[in-house]
């Protein structure tokens, strides 16, 4: 599978910072390479890249981006666009072409908030729902990467972290 | 498969309805019952309700709920308790598990916010980590439910719905 990266667009700094953090870390968290944030909020990629830096691995965001501008180059690069909006095609019905083209291709996974500009979905190479009912662009984002990847990006290893996680029934245990 | 119901805990009115409520409408579209939200509330029960009028189905939130009680009625009536922890089992180890007693009992998830109190770990019958790595209680939900649903409540139809969805490749369409 080529790299997938996430790009945010939508994002208003006064109230989708818990939002978009959410999707940054979740895109990390299921093996995305990077988020471009189609607004600037310095703030924002200062949270997600120091959860990053912490936990490991080397997720990027990039601030303050032009969204037109981001398709085109990802266009240009032979990279395809898939929109998540609920408007689109379900995921289950398309999810396998979508592996099929990530084989030899680079992904950018467009995560919208409230309103999108009508244009991204003639820009996209597909539209894709998550259940067709509204819910969340966190878990419409986790799903679609849970099921592009088949699951294998649900136990990741990030290399030099400085946080680790040892699994257990109860209660917390990090790695020393 | 029993039922899945959601308790919320950890929820503060002034900082997590838009979280609360993506929580809630994740837990609808991937077809759990109903969600009891341990805080008061009501903007947030209302919202999430009003989307579940008009989309259809029965999605019920209960709110300002005792989680203490919650958990324990639950067991008493037989359910298994399932809290959403970075610090739990993975997932992938667990789900088949709580697949396989999900058919005979019903299934509470709890999601919690920042802080939870310590006492949940011992209370619930599994403490399941999603990735192990910091995301967000949305994704970890919207995972958990697709995992142990096993994928079948991607394409939920929802009855007595005002609006529904068509899905389609570019722009949007509603069935009349």
């Amino acid at each position: 599978m080529e790299d997938i990266c996430i790009l945010r667009i939508g994002h208003r700094p006064e109230r989708d910072q818990r939002v978009t953090t959410h999707v940054g870390l979740t895109a990390r968290a299921l093996g995305a390479k990077g988020m471009f944030l189609a607004s600037n909020d310095g703030g924002v990629k200062k949270s997600i890249e120091d959860v990053a830096k912490r936990w490991g691995g080397d997720f990027f965001v990039e601030n303050n981006v032009s969204w037109r501008k981001c398709i085109n180059n990802w266009k240009s690069d032979g990279g395809i666009v898939v929109h998540l909006t609920m408007y689109g095609l379900r995921l289950t019905d398309v999810e396998e072409k979508i592996r099929e083209e990530g084989k030899t291709k680079k992904i950018l996974v467009v995560v919208g908030a409230e309103k999108v500009p009508g244009d991204i979905y003639n820009l996209a190479d597909y539209n894709v729902s998550v259940t067709t009912q509204p819910h969340s662009e966190i878990s419409s984002l986790a799903l679609t990467l849970d099921h592009i990847f088949e699951g294998k990006t649900m136990n990741l290893d990030f290399p030099d972290a400085e946080m680790k996680i040892v699994p257990c029934e109860h209660g917390k245990r990090f790695e020393n």
